[in-house]
């Protein structure tokens, strides 16, 4: 039953190496955080959401999902309430950026020239460019010149079709969206146990303005640590959510990776 | 139900800030690798035992554990056959400092000051000695000077009277257990799906001349990757090292923290 | 004459020392790039256009600028085309970060404890929240615990009427104005020399997949450079975006700072 | 106009690339400092400098100037007085020796094989051997092994007959220039406005013992920050330190670079 | 005389290029510590005998030593007593990967292709490996391939032979041998004038819990700080270990690395 | 008889201990390099010499001599004949400075506030500017402010009078003295068993234009390695520079120090 697994680390090593032969398989790489997503979620959301997206992916690719990164970078104000909660556990930009490069640079000495970095806090995305930036050219030094890395954030791939039937009183931006409807919908459909939505707060969405002060206003941020009221996540939302986000996340790898679809075959 | 985890990240903040307020509480941070662990067994066997120790020692002592390090230091070749097999996956060591420090201030900054790093990879021994005089460095920069490390590797806990009874044809040493009796017994007991014992292979314990030597030659390492023979293990003889190993370390956060004994309680 | 300048590195040492002194002045430092903008702009235009809006915030507020940063962070294929166009001449991330971090560093032991990060290439971002972050981290384990640090940059303060006024036929948001109507009608009205409007490519605006892909695709950035037609800029547009940010920006400090205002006396 | 200028960051990019095309166009990079000049001095006298000498070489050589770096090494007592004055503001020696060699690699990057450092800043000296080295490097392993870079500081070309006439009364060295005549000479031939030589402080040249200590002693550093007194300097010497500096640049790169000089054309 | 020196730094460059030539000859490099070594002996054990291993196997060998390193890791509780003795003088971690890694990739421009690390600080193990791994790295970058380094610890060399006529009474390992028996011997042997062993401070074992603490207990370490009693060391002992350590290494390179043996000739 | 030591590692601890308590004693840090210095003397002289400098200042100030680092920075052509020659062994700028702030930080530890680098290999020097600046921030975070640093090159006390004793013929400046007659009459005078004055090679001083180049043209350094002829050397003149010098630092020392003065004891 493992050995349908597509989760890289629970196969022994001669069926990793007997999947990854050819280099024809995508490698998924989930980024997360222990961060804080408000009274009513577990603070390792953005751990567990890309990894079901990378395991979807992985799945439709005949591809494999690597170890997720377990901590990110620090929590901006902005985008994810600020570094200053309690629970909210980050790391220097320079920690995630070698480990990255490490990660990746590992992963090619195993034969695999496509990866796809699966994102699921915000505030790791530059700091995964440059990872990428650093590994790739290492790679060159090493003579290893046909690496291709995709990154994706899944909330980037719902569509406005989807936005409207998830935000029908309107939508305000991606960015205070934290621990609000998208990622508690997505929870809810797939780690109900995890979600006490009664223990929501419900708030009007945080206003900022156009600029950033450090250290933050802790008073800028909601009392309860998300930056739009969850009040209207439900699980059906999530099911259009996985479904917009799995779609979109399989065109793009198709477009971009050569693989033997899975897809006829589930 | 989730409320009674004692996984940090399965917590909302506020849960979390209650738990820990007051700095009596151990925070248990497992630190594994992906590794390769022979034909029979997965390659995150250093998350999965470290974490369950974590697990155990935090349900005794009324704290949490914190997520995992998924990845570990370049694994060695007489501890665990060496960094040249596909699916291992490894850190340079100043990534995997770099981040233990940052995590450990981390946690210091949310007020903790008991901290205990269980440890499931021999390789990143040093790398945690390191990463921790460079955390506590930093802290008494801070003005924190009563922050407290225990470092421990759950397989220093087991005692001759367990040893007599695990190899009853004579032990060779922690350093050749490397996917051996040890490991593939505690994963028999914990998690029997993620072992195939039948593909186990069988073969004499590794003998190393008594010098390294870098790039490693493979011939030295039994070509399953395990460094002895794992065939003798059973999931009694994973009783007897949980029961061991729980015991020992229990009695060590006795003597060094201060907490709230939950053992009566369970 | 130039004792009326308020570019810090103008004024003789103590000039600058009588100016700081009491720390009620905010210091401002713009971070540029040498980076491609098309073919009728200039590569410093992210250098140009911040240190024109740090020098009306400085007039404003009875401030100094700090001389710019003239290099930043690689330039992203989806906000600045790509780094792989000749010309454009980029730091890795880390080397941005620490020269940040020192510069903070030092005005802060001049007694500065207003510090205004003035930024025109989106690419710096995360990488002065990270510069921002370790500088405040040593600063305080230096005992100084009240330098407040604002970052701003200038596009984040054009407001909805004028962005009515700017585009008439509609705005595509600010990620695809890399060497667009916004920054060379800025050009046009402070270095209309700098500008050849004849030069400049007209062509669709640039549209991008969900995801990035590295190495970058460079064929998905429009030849010339830029991201969208500069062909609807003019000086007049000039006039409204240095208005409305220079009021914004005013605006924001006068809420974060402390200073006597110069306003009335200009 | 503006197409005729010999700084790179001035040019749209694909004027700069028919400029470089062929690699056959010397690169000067001015490395400066924002460090204090004494009472009549603004302090970035160390990029204006540099960038003029760059300015009049690349005029010279058909090359580019190459954007300044405005902010160089730690001020040293015997050298610029010390890092304590207020004003001077510096970079620690990683993120110089990091930064320089980034824009090494970049320019290299785009194709140019003969780069020119232009120094004005004595202590940046021994970072600029060091960031070259390590771009050398790392060039190396790219494959590139034709990079040349001519390292220059403008001072180190002036000649005895030139100091007979500068310095009648007896030269001291170059030492402790700092402030004195050779800078204030130049900067009132070049930037007159910049320079208040009324302000200028009269002292004896500064003398220091035979060693250093740390931190330094602020009273061994003239209290005005400058090391021998700027009293006689003059435009006309200006003159002389222009011309001789400018020939013995232009001299030295007809040695090292291979380019279609320009001097006749002039 | 000198010119039969073993020590390659005691050669003028000449002499060491005609020895190295053609790079079969075994490059010896010493890394040692200060570190306290109980009252009886001084702090530089560490440096002194590996030097001396190194020694002889470059006379067997016709190899040459390089410098030693003189300082070395931190000393741990559990090895070497504890990093807060007064006199124990310790890199960090990077300090020690990094200097040794220049010192590796130095002797591979030099031509060499055959290195051994010879350890006498125990601490200074997992460093050493990551140093050397992080040389060859940047040596296959730069295209060599062929470069082999061996890693050794004299004290490993000790066989069951030895180690009875050592340890009459029963041997306890070699984590508790810091200032022993083992490095007591020696020293008598080889610098008898530098041991004290009248101030020698007799106590019982060392005896450490399975876990490690950080900052660490002093009171652990006995007082003297030796880990185990140096009361029966003697030169005759050290003889014994002169001659197994000497006798196993030779053999170890023999397999290693190929050289003109040179025992018969002694 | 090593009870008599100044050399800090030949001592037991408890010795150490005694001898720096109170802090009143200087700690004298030799700093060298593994750089050749011609065809007629060894590789480490830049370790030799300022060795015996720390040992004189050690005996007459009732000081100790900390382990000499034996590799530095990268010979530079203008003062070390480059580091291109077989031999030269060199670290790269950030090893040097690390080590150095490493063994700063453990002297301090130790309760030392005075310290004097002595410095041997000319191209350290920016290196230890840059590695006390780093190790003296350290320490006033960790709330120590009273730590005093000197800095010496032996060869900055030699005065006119020696001067004009050393080189009748003229002196033309310590910077083409690499091997010459200051270093050759030092080492024939305290090592003449490592000098070959028979196999220098006599050669007009080097001479280089005023600008350096990388890679360097080994052209421009005189083939044999010294940048001056070492011909007119003797023991004569080490006396002479052993006098002046050892006079120089003695008086420095006294002047930068408090301690207690053994000179009319010896």
């Amino acid at each position: 039953m493992v050995q349908d697994t597509v989760f890289a680390a629970e196969l022994p090593w001669p069926e990793y190496q007997s999947r990854v032969q050819g280099g024809a398989v995508p490698i998924f790489i989930p980024l997360g955080s222990m961060e804080q997503h408000g009274h009513h979620m577990p603070m390792h959301v953005d751990v567990l959401l890309p990894t079901e997206f990378a395991r979807r992916a992985a799945v439709a690719t005949g591809g494999l999902v690597a170890p997720p990164f377990t901590y990110g970078y620090k929590s901006q104000q902005k985008s994810g309430g600020g570094n200053f909660f309690p629970g909210t556990t980050s790391l220097d930009g320079a920690s995630l950026v070698n480990a990255l490069k490490d990660v990746i640079r590992e992963f090619a000495r195993h034969g695999n020239r496509q990866l796809c970095i699966v994102n699921g806090h915000f505030e790791n995305s530059w700091f995964i460019a440059e990872g990428i930036d650093l590994a790739l050219r290492e790679l060159r030094w090493s003579g290893i010149h046909d690496t291709k890395v995709v990154v994706l954030s899944y909330w980037d791939f719902v569509d406005q079709a989807a936005i409207d039937k998830l935000y029908p009183e309107g939508f305000l931006g991606w960015d205070i969206e934290h621990g609000g409807v998208l990622e508690t919908s997505l929870m809810l459909r797939l780690y109900p146990d995890m979600v006490a939505l009664e223990k929501a707060v419900d708030h009007p969405p945080a206003e900022f303005p156009p600029y950033d002060v450090y250290p933050p206003h802790p008073e800028w941020t909601p009392a309860s640590g998300t930056l739009s009221s969850p009040k209207n996540a439900s699980a059906e939302k999530g099911d259009i959510l996985l479904d917009v986000c799995t779609r979109g996340i399989v065109k793009a790898l198709r477009t971009e990776f050569s693989f033997k679809d899975q897809i006829a075959a589930e």
